[in-house]
């Protein structure tokens, strides 16, 4: 690691977070109508910092939603080529009155930074444009060529970004990709995340009487359908936690010894403390770290029928509906899991009821690269070096699709270097970056991106 | 049946009509805080009828509620003595932009009635006063001696009449009650209802983690309360309709061959046509109609968990809420069923979850006088002549409190003459009369109170 990058990034930091503030200022609320112009206006200022710093062909590319920053450094004529992706789009900060400081005026209190983006993700991404910008300064040039991808509607599920990635394939060529948009395990920790697990998903809702009828009069001679989508639930999983579609775990990739070492070498949440549950249910054969970094996973995430007012009201309800996803790892395809489910939810239900099923559109190829990867295993010891503690290996039960996009497009490895931390707020009133990661950070890829060189 | 009394209804149709018509006029919402006014007015014209038709002691009852009207004619040494129950209140007639006239100007299209009342329950309480006015002004008495109980309560649970019942056993006792606020299968088919069902319910909550939480952070460690409701709820019935609860069926009263005679005899609804259910599903080793009229049911009336908006939401739901009530049948206490429903739970909550149970406070024993009763018979001969069709005798579905509580209070057999149709529109937008059950059924009721006195 160069001393003199290390000494700049120190020396520099009131600007370099000054210029962050500047930053986390512009309202780039993505979803919101009134603030199209806020969203191109924090383009524009990755754009000139970009410009600022050295890089060449820098270009706002139009994307038909909100655009994308490109820019390149390529001086070198033998070192790899890194792509950075990040995201300048912040999420809305309603609910306002939950603040205790303005989401869009940044300010500093016990160690943190708080203000809509300071994570997720404005803070990161400048972290890596301020290493690039000391290297430019102190060394006049980048350890590694360079290609940049900011865009601004990561928090809209980036609906432009694959259409745009495809058509500009050439471009966008590189030998590994860096990504700074998520975080570790705790804070102080030196998380390496090496896999992300995919995504499919359907609803169902199960259609009795036309009507919802008397249940005094109608019990015992129409099924009624909530009981029969508890019973079609029910029959989805096993007292072990184990899905019971069938074909559901057959192409999953097997957790090799190794790995599993590593996950359950990472700590573990106190659940009992941090969500009042008090016993958890990983799936037969595997711990809870497995579980949620490496099994896939079928999950209710809503289900309603009938009357849910106050009190009672005697009726069999007209339908029954439960909104499913699943979490995937590698090996599975989302689309033949959602043919899973789809034909099971009609082989099974119940008898005097009808499925209509939607199916859910977005979907996810889980993501894995190899822990030993040479360039997994430098990101990891550039954490050690700088955290002073021993770097955690772990994979997240989230999905992010960009991963998995540039992972298809390229096959280029994705090294995923995220310095949040779970008390971050992330999507969340008070919102918050830990100036301790952005400074620990910022040295994690200023070395790194040295290492990469090598 | 006097020939006299017949053609005196008959003479005075026309005033009866605008009799009734007054009476639907009064806007006696009982729910009402507006109309709590018009209540009490509709309680003065019974008043007022009861007295112009020549009975004595007229008392408007003051209840803590709304009031209720009682009423003698006590004339007869040596007749047994009747108590007539129904009741004066409406439910509101919102939404009233569905309604083809106005719901308090009752108005007659196509052989009904229409207005708010019509058949529940001033239509019916009319036909029995109606029938006393002639039995008076043609014989100058009634057939036997007769008590009136007409109150205004009804559409909110009747929650006054149970404690002023039990203060004044004496004054209501009688050798049997007749109570007209129910229907017949179908229109033109003479039904003798000879049994009721009872009633008891709950409302569980599975707790989970103490917020939504995120599905891939989550899933595999948290317990999913919407899953664990579905395996819960499944448990409780299996794949032959039967409550797996145990103790469910122990104190159920058997069905004997001759009641399953009747119940068979009735005819049956056709659900594909009514509510499009093509499968109908009763109870193993039982028929639709037998389980619709005998059997225990246990339905969830209904269920909430999670996300309900458009498309997905990856969340483990916090908690999931299921609201479950019975239908009991002779022999079942509603206490002990629903002990028996809270053990079971308590017994069978998947683990990960905790359970908060609500108990239901409403229950009702069920009800059930025996078919062969010389009364009963009576009241189906007079049906089946009036009616010009044999008699079908059905037991229900449904609870009607007030009939457990003379049942309990005593113990004097209750005959069921109702007169609506299914058609009625009970509770609902065009509330309406058959104008040919009005008059058949007066003819039903003064041949039927002519009977008593044999």
């Amino acid at each position: 690691m160069s001393e003199a990058v290390i000494k700049y990034l120190h020396d520099n930091r009131d600007t370099l977070l000054d210029k962050l503030k500047d930053f986390l200022a512009i309202q780039s609320i993505s979803t919101s109508q009134e603030h199209q112009s806020d969203v191109r206006k924090a383009g524009e200022f990755v754009a000139d910092y970009l410009t600022e710093i050295g890089f060449a062909n820098v270009q706002i590319e139009e994307t038909g939603g909100h655009p994308l920053v490109y820019a390149e450094w390529l001086e070198h004529e033998q070192a790899p080529t890194g792509l950075f992706y990040g995201h300048y789009d912040v999420q809305p900060a309603e609910p306002l009155e939950l603040w205790n400081s303005d989401p869009f005026q940044a300010s500093i209190r016990e160690g943190r930074l708080y203000a809509r983006g300071a994570s997720d993700d404005k803070g990161q991404v400048l972290m890596h444009l301020a290493v690039f910008e000391a290297y430019m300064k102190t060394e006049g040039q980048l350890p590694v060529n360079m290609k940049v991808c900011i865009e601004g509607e990561e928090e809209i599920g980036s609906a432009n970004l694959l259409p745009y990635l495809e058509a500009n394939r050439e471009a966008y060529q590189a030998d590994f990709a860096v990504i700074s948009d998520s975080g570790m395990v705790s804070a102080g920790q030196p998380t390496m995340l090496y896999g992300l697990k995919g995504f499919t998903g359907l609803e169902v809702t199960l259609h009795g009487p036309n009507r919802d009828v008397h249940s005094g009069l109608y019990g015992g001679a129409v099924k009624n359908p909530a009981a029969a989508l508890s019973q079609l639930l029910a029959k989805m999983k096993n007292e072990h936690e184990q899905v019971t579609v069938p074909g559901f775990y057959d192409d999953c990739e097997e957790l090799a010894d190794h790995e599993r070492k590593l996950m359950n070498a990472a700590p573990s949440e106190d659940y009992a403390a941090s969500l009042g549950v008090v016993e958890t249910v990983p799936e037969a054969g595997y711990t809870v770290n497995e579980h949620l970094m490496a099994r896939p996973t079928l999950e209710v995430n809503g289900m309603y029928s009938g009357y849910q007012g106050e009190g009672i009201k005697t009726i069999i309800p007209s339908e029954a509906t439960a909104k499913l996803t699943c979490r995937l790892v590698p090996g599975q395809d989302p689309q033949t899991i959602q043919d899973a489910i789809v034909s099971f939810i009609e082989e099974e239900t119940p008898k005097g009821v009808r499925a209509e099923i939607k199916r859910e559109s977005l979907s996810a190829k889980a993501y894995k690269v190899d822990p030993d990867l040479p360039l997994i295993q430098k990101a990891a010891t550039s954490l050690t070096d700088a955290f002073g503690k021993e770097t955690v290996f772990v994979r997240l039960g989230g999905s992010i699709p960009v991963v998995e996009w540039i992972d298809s497009l390229w096959t280029m490895p994705v090294i995923l270097l995220g310095f949040g931390t779970p008390d971050d707020n992330l999507h969340a009133p008070n919102e918050s970056l830990l100036l301790d990661h952005f400074d620990k950070g910022m040295r994690v890829l200023a070395d790194f991106y040295k290492k990469c060189a090598q």
